[in-house]
């Protein structure tokens, strides 16, 4: 169980890294993303595509930008539902899963800590999961085996206004 | 100009990430490996290999246990010329080139920076060149576009005997 979190880039991509190494050794991955804007996984999803891994989207920046904090709690409550079926999925059906920015409809207070940490005891053994996202709860970083904080050192669209460059950072 | 740095896991993951974003698009990516062991890099090579992606070992750690320090920097050397060759190669050759562990010959002076950094100068435009290892030097932070530190927030092996595992760290 790894947790990637922080403020600096990477989070996303060191998952995207171990996704790579696990289907380099014919494991079985799936990645679910909440929140990423369809540009931003862009080179993910045609690669994704092009190895014939799952990469799941559960709604980009634009569905989450509801002024109604029921519908978002409701989108968040129907993206969980669709990790948790891959999470309690019978021993063998996966390998790795990765839960793409997961942090954010924690710290909206759109899901449960409790629920997320309760399912994630319940999976069966040898089952990889990885979520990634800015400001991982304390609890969360409790139960994780291994944690990386990416810490933002420089960054070019502040310093020099050098735009995210594509198969890079999306 | 990226470097991913710092004490933590997801360096070299990360610009695996990278690599696999860049291949979704259907960019040029090559990958030189400097000091990694072999089996420190067996889901990647996997990964390559059946991605049609080229990743070059450069001598692993048992490489590089020379008590002789010459030729250590024979080695290093060596293998930074395949590097040169990379990152100078004419236009459309390479997009995204990712030196894996340069820092270390560097922090062992096997390797002078300033030359290192020169060719990196002297790269065509849109030549991505992604940097990872430990303890990166000052001016090659200074020199980059865009750094991120891997933090050690919790590791398994230390706390709880979790040795590596496949897929996931390698």
């Amino acid at each position: 169980m790894i947790v990637h979190t922080g403020d600096g880039k990477g989070k996303t991509t060191a998952a995207l890294g171990i996704l790579l190494r696990a289907w380099g050794r014919g494991m079985k991955v799936v990645m679910l993303q909440f929140l990423k804007h369809r540009n931003a996984r862009f080179g993910e999803l045609r690669a994704a595509e092009r190895m014939g891994v799952e990469v799941i989207p559960l709604g980009d920046g634009f569905t989450w930008t509801s002024r109604d904090p029921g519908k978002n709690q409701a989108l968040a409550r129907a993206g969980w539902e669709r990790c948790r079926d891959r999470i309690l999925a019978p021993e063998g059906a996966h390998d790795v899963i990765i839960l793409d920015e997961l942090t954010y409809p924690l710290i909206y207070g759109w899901l449960e800590l409790d629920e997320v940490l309760e399912t994630l005891r319940r999976r069966p053994p040898m089952r990889h999961v990885i979520i990634t996202g800015r400001q991982a709860p304390q609890p969360l970083l409790d139960f994780a085996d291994l944690v990386t904080e990416m810490r933002l050192v420089k960054h070019p669209y502040s310093e020099q206004g050098i735009r995210a460059q594509p198969g890079i950072e999306f």
